[in-house]
C-alpha cells in the first residue's frame, strides 16, 4: 500500500506501451473526498514540460482531485501539440471518473524530453477508461507504473493518531534541488484546508527533496504533489501534520538516493558551524557537485583535498584553513591540515558520511548525492540511443 | 622551444624524484633582462596552495626574476611547514642564479593536495642547483617537466614585429574558471612595462583559460605568469601584443581541452543573442556542467533536450520557448521544439560543436569544454592510490 493508505483514495496503474519493455506506465491517483485540498511544489527549471505548465494552472484554485502520471515520454519542449495532449488528458480522466472540470486533474509525465507525437498521445488518451475502470482502494500497482530508470518503487506510509499519509515517488538520476528529477505524489486523509497543506509541503521538500542532489542536473518535469481526502474526519495538528509529511519526504529523498542511476555509494555530506542556513547548504551543495569528489568516492579514496578545494569556491563565511573534515567518522583534515592517515578510513560500505566543519557558526545542513562512477556514465550515454 | 624563443630567457626542467614514474618534475625559467616587467593571473579558489600565498606577495612587485615548478605534489593543505618548503625554494632559486631578493622569485607546485613533506621538500631545495646549472637559451627540457597526467606538452610560439612570445603550459583536469588546473608560463621580451602586461594578461586570460571548463572543478595551485625581458628593444603597440597575447592563451586553452583527462570530446559551445556577455557565459557554461549532456556527447547523442534542461537553470535573459540549438552545424531544435532529424546529425568525431542561439540580445561567448567518459571517471577515481 501507498497512496491508498489513508482513507478516501483510489489508484491504479496499468501499461499502455508508452515503454518498449511493455512494463507498466500509467498510474492514477483518485481522491473521492468528502474533501479535497491539494498542494503542489513543481521544478524550479525555466524549461518546463507541459504537464508542468498544466498542473501549475490546475494547483492554483488547491482543489485538485485527480492526478495522472505516464513514464515513457516527458512530453517536454513538445510545442503546442504537446500541451494539447496534456489537455486532453486531463479531460479524459474528468469524463472518466465522472469530475465536470479538467482544470481540477493534475497531469504528469516523465522520460525522454522531446517525446510526445500522435502516437504517444493515443497511448494514453485512449487507455484512460480502462486505466480509471481498474481504480481500487486496495491497489498496489499504481508505484511501479510511474518509474523510468529506477530499479525499484519508492512508497512510505506514516500513521498519525488517527490520521494516515501515504505516498510514492519515482527518481533515478537528474537529481537536483528544486527539484529532483522525480515525481511523487502524497495523499492523505487528514482534515487540512490547502493553505496548511501548502505550508507543510513546501517546509518538508526545502529539507529533504531540495537537498538531494545527486547529479547536479535539474529537471524540466519534477512535480510533488499532495491530496487531502479528509476521510478520517480528524484534523491533526498542524505541527505534527507537518513534521510527519517532512518525515514521509525525508523517506522518499533516501530512497531516492539509494536508487540513484549507476551510484555505488550515497553520501551524505554534513555541514556545521556554518554562519547561516544558506551558506550551509551552499558548501555541501558545492561538493555535491565536485565531480572530482564523487569519482574519488567511487575509487574508495577519502580525498580530503577535493573537498577543501570545493568548498573554496563559496562564498560562505569560514576561513579555508580553520575547516575540519572527516570521512566515515574518521577526522582526515584538521584546521585545513592532515589529520589521521587516509588508511584509517574505510570506504567499502555503500552509505559515506562526510562531515565539514566551519567553525563559523552555529547551523547545519545536510545535503544527499552520490558517487560518479562508470556505470553513471554508462547509463547516461546509452539512454535515448 | 616555448618559454625561451623570445631573447633573455633560460630554461630547464629535470628529475628530482617527486614523481614515482622518474619522470622529469622540477622546471625553472629565468628572466635574464635587460627589463623584468611581470604580471600573474592565480587561481580565485579561496582554498589557496601554499605556493600561491607565496606567489600573491612576489607578483605584487611587478618585477619576477624568474619562476620554479614542480608537478609530483601541490604543497596546498600542507600548513606552516608547506609554506617554509615555498619560501626555502625561493630562496635556493634566488641564491643559484645571483638574486639578492628571494621575493623576486615566483613558485609553483602542482600534483596530489597534502603532498609537501620533508622528502618532497628535500627533493626540490637540495635539486635547485642542479637545475640551475642546466639553463640553457635554447632549452626544450622545462615543458616536461610541469606535466601531472597531461599526455603531451603544450606550448606556443609567436612572432611579433621584432618581439616574440613563447609559452608553456601543463594541465588535463580539475579544469574550471577562474582558472582551470593548470601552470601557464609565458614570456616575451617585448619592452612592456608591468601595467600594460597586467592588462593584457587579464583581458587575455578572461577569454581564453576562463571560459575552458572541462570538469566544473577548480583548482587550488593555478597561475598563469607572465615574464617581459626587454631583450628586443622593441616597444610593441599595445593592442597589437595584447591580441597576440590573447591568441597564444587561446591556443595554449584549445591544447588544454584536447588533452583533458580521459575525454573523447572537444566541445565547444558557442552561446549566441544573448543579452550580455554575462549571460552568454552563464548558459554555456550551465551546459558544459551538465554532467548528462556532457555523457550523452560522449554517447555520441546529439541531445539537445539536456541542452534546454540546463539553460533552464539559469537567470539569463530568454524565452526556452524561442532557443534554437544545433549539433555540428544541423538544427536539432527550433523556437524550443524538435526540428532536423537527430540521425542527421553526426558526433562520431571528437570535435564537437553546440550552438545555442538565445535571441534575446546580440552578445556572444564561445564555452570549451569535453565530455564526461569512463576514462574521465577512472583516471579520477584511481589518482591517489
Amino acid at each position: 500500500m501507498s497512496v491508498t493508505a489513508p482513507q478516501g483514495f483510489r489508484s491504479a496503474g496499468i501499461a499502455v506501451g508508452l515503454k518498449s519493455t511493455g512494463k507498466p506506465d500509467l498510474a492514477l491517483v483518485v481522491n473521492d473526498g468528502p474533501e479535497r485540498a491539494s498542494a503542489v511544489v513543481f521544478t524550479s527549471n525555466r524549461a518546463q514540460a507541459n504537464p508542468i505548465l498544466w498542473s501549475r494552472k490546475v494547483a492554483q484554485n488547491g482543489q485538485a482531485r485527480a492526478v495522472i502520471l505516464n513514464s515513457g515520454g516527458a512530453n517536454c519542449f513538445t510545442g503546442d501539440f504537446g500541451y494539447e495532449t496534456t489537455r486532453l488528458t486531463a479531460e479524459a480522466v474528468a469524463a472518466a471518473i465522472g469530475e465536470p472540470d479538467a482544470e481540477r486533474i493534475l497531469v504528469c509525465s516523465t522520460g525522454l524530453i522531446g517525446t510526445g507525437d500522435q502516437a504517444f498521445r493515443d497511448k494514453i488518451v485512449h487507455n484512460v477508461p480502462t486505466l480509471a475502470a481498474a481504480l481500487a482502494a486496495d491497489d498496489t500497482t499504481a508505484p511501479a507504473a510511474i518509474l523510468t530508470t529506477d530499479s525499484v518503487e519508492k512508497t512510505v506510509v506514516h500513521t498519525g493518531d488517527g490520521w494516515t499519509i501515504g505516498a510514492m515517488a519515482k527518481g533515478a538520476g537528474m537529481l537536483a534541488p528544486g527539484l529532483a528529477t522525480m515525481l511523487v505524489v502524497i495523499t492523505t486523509d487528514a482534515l487540512l484546508d490547502g493553505e496548511a497543506l501548502d505550508r507543510a509541503l513546501r517546509r518538508a521538500t526545502a529539507t529533504s527533496f531540495d537537498r538531494l542532489d545527486s547529479d547536479g542536473c535539474m529537471s524540466t518535469n519534477d512535480q510533488v504533489t499532495l491530496l487531502a481526502s479528509g476521510a478520517s474526519g480528524v484534523s491533526p495538528d498542524e505541527e505534527a501534520f507537518s513534521d510527519a509529511l517532512a518525515a514521509v519526504c525525508d523517506s522518499l529523498a533516501a530512497q531516492l538516493q539509494a536508487d540513484a542511476e549507476g551510484a555505488s555509494h550515497d553520501i551524505d555530506i554534513e555541514v556545521r558551524g556554518a554562519a547561516s542556513p544558506a551558506d550551509a547548504v551552499e558548501v555541501g551543495r558545492s561538493v555535491a557537485r565536485n565531480n572530482l569528489f564523487k569519482a574519488a568516492i567511487f575509487g574508495n579514496d577519502p580525498n580530503w583535498g577535493r573537498v577543501l578545494a570545493a568548498i573554496g569556491t563559496t562564498d560562505a563565511a569560514f576561513d579555508p584553513y580553520q575547516v575540519d573534515v572527516s570521512f566515515n567518522g574518521v577526522r582526515l583534515c584538521h584546521a585545513g591540515g592532515p589529520d589521521r592517515p587516509v588508511e584509517e578510513c574505510d570506504l567499502a560500505p555503500r552509505r559515506t558520511r562526510v562531515e565539514i566543519e566551519l567553525f563559523a557558526g552555529d547551523h547545519t545542513a545536510t545535503i544527499r548525492t552520490n558517487d560518479l562512477t562508470h556505470d553513471y556514465v554508462h547509463e547516461n550515454s546509452a539512454y535515448s540511443s
